[in-house]
């Protein structure tokens, strides 16, 4: 059943003993809305806990700060920012895909099932969301908790520069800035703040970058070598992607990561009118408009050759 | 004669034939405020021009699209974004530093001659302050309007990442997006985009990056040759010299860029509690607490020698 946040406020007021699930591989928004609401619950005299199907980053430490751990058996359960059941991972996915109570999120393509859904597709982040649920529950907006939510939404929209961002984004963060919110630290961390590690394999993938068709194209080539030379790990290869289609007249930017196998996947983004999944629905993947993805068979010499043949076909003038 | 912005609105009301100023190196700033108020003024039916000291790079083009040129022997001068007259450039400096009329600025330092000042330290940008000016003046917020202000919003507030980025940033900025400003596309050009040249220079840059007492003191040095092998120019650096404090556990971050006469610039950027004026003071220089420079004599291991010694005195644990 698809409800609204004053439905879902008033759903949650009716419940105690609430548990919170986040995504796997956990990012700012799934945690920053889990915390928030986690807290907002807590500040009501309920019972409510966050749980994550991974290992949460020690960056993400300031969202459970002071909140003492809580031992109860689950009488609600909510999921937050998880379109599908299998971004729950093996092990949660079997305990909780068919008793999900309420699903909060605001990817399009949901799919999870719940008894209630509360999903907002033209939200930014999820952070959003749970923002007005916040305030339809009559939870003060405490500083703990304006830090979660600006962190989704900060996380969520790229620091406010991706292009889901919207007068609603700008509006939201205005009021957690103004409840205190520690947008200061927040910004270093997740957007001033690159690892050793991380800025080691950025410097050898833009070492490797090498561009085609006059300079259209641009393709960084990240090795099995790479990760050894740097101790990174293939989850560090996600930010690396935006890099080549930032080069000034690039239309396609291409990072090709090796895999153990010594296959490739390759992450396609666009600019302009060319479109990523297009592309690369040609060599068997698929993805959105700016940014799509498919694999290609090693080694490297045979990827390329495959990769030049069907970028050259769209690029053509 | 300190004036707020309901005052500059009737001044400027009361005036035709304006001369609106930009500072040289021109940044999205003080364009984005002199073409918003250029506009603003010429749509209540008043004759108004911009001038630049310099030349304007063509990323701002829009800002004066579907403008006419007006000529007119100007009757009333607006400097935007000005804090001191040398930054009119020498021919400017010589023909108005001592004949402008209004000073509209944001930054604490500000000692322009101007018979009246609209200065706003709090303000992240002259473009915060000039949206209030603009709605005093009654003029309406069109598109391309909010196109300039919006330019002048981000660019100096990094995209809403820097701190002085407040509630009324993002209050300005949800208000400029619902009046149709292009986010998406000034974005992608501000903040997405890196010329060929800058990312030759940068990956130079990075390669040239040394780690320094246990990695609190991360070092770039930029040559003369490095220019010449890139095409690069110096005004490039400004972007760079954020590069070394974004490292993980780095506490000073320096970029040493060569000049031509074989000496060196230092700009240094501190995380934590270390204070970059101090330091760049200890050595004849100046600035803020986390970004400050100073100049060091050449060769490189003897400004290496000088920076070395003076960091380790305040890097000491």
């Amino acid at each position: 059943m698809r409800i609204n946040a004053a439905y879902a406020a008033e759903l949650l007021k009716s419940k105690d003993n609430i548990l919170i699930l986040t995504h796997d591989h956990p990012d700012g928004d799934t945690l920053g809305t889990a915390y928030a609401l986690c807290r907002a619950l807590r500040s009501l005299g309920k019972k409510a806990v966050v749980k994550c199907p991974d290992k949460i980053p020690a960056s993400y430490a300031f969202m459970w700060q002071n909140l003492p751990e809580q031992d109860f058996e689950p009488a609600f359960i909510v999921a937050v920012d998880i379109a599908d059941s299998v971004l729950l991972g093996a092990e949660y996915e079997a305990i909780y895909k068919d008793i999900i109570n309420l699903s909060i999120d605001h990817h399009g393509s949901n799919n999870l099932k719940a008894d209630y859904i509360l999903l907002e597709s033209d939200a930014a982040a999820a952070a959003e969301i749970i923002y007005d649920v916040l305030m339809e529950l009559g939870a003060s907006l405490d500083p703990a908790i304006a830090d979660c939510i600006y962190t989704g939404l900060s996380t969520d929209t790229g620091c406010f520069r991706y292009s889901n961002t919207s007068a609603r984004s700008h509006r939201l963060a205005a009021i957690l800035i103004d409840a205190g919110a520690n947008k200061d630290e927040i910004n270093q961390v997740f957007f001033e703040t690159k690892s050793r590690v991380y800025a080691a394999l950025e410097r050898l993938a833009l070492d490797s970058m090498t561009m085609y068709f006059d300079d259209r194209l641009a393709v960084i080539t990240i090795v099995q070598e790479m990760f050894r030379i740097t101790g990174a790990n293939e989850s560090e290869c996600d930010r690396l992607s935006a890099l080549p289609r930032q080069i000034e007249g690039v239309l396609v930017g291409v990072t090709l990561r090796e895999t153990k196998d010594g296959n490739f996947k390759a992450s396609i983004r666009t600019n302009g009118p060319l479109n990523a999944a297009v592309l690369a629905a040609k060599m068997g993947g698929g993805g959105h408009a700016k940014a799509a993805g498919c694999r290609l068979d090693g080694p490297l010499e045979k990827a390329m050759e495959v990769l030049l043949k069907n970028v050259s076909e769209e690029i053509a003038p």
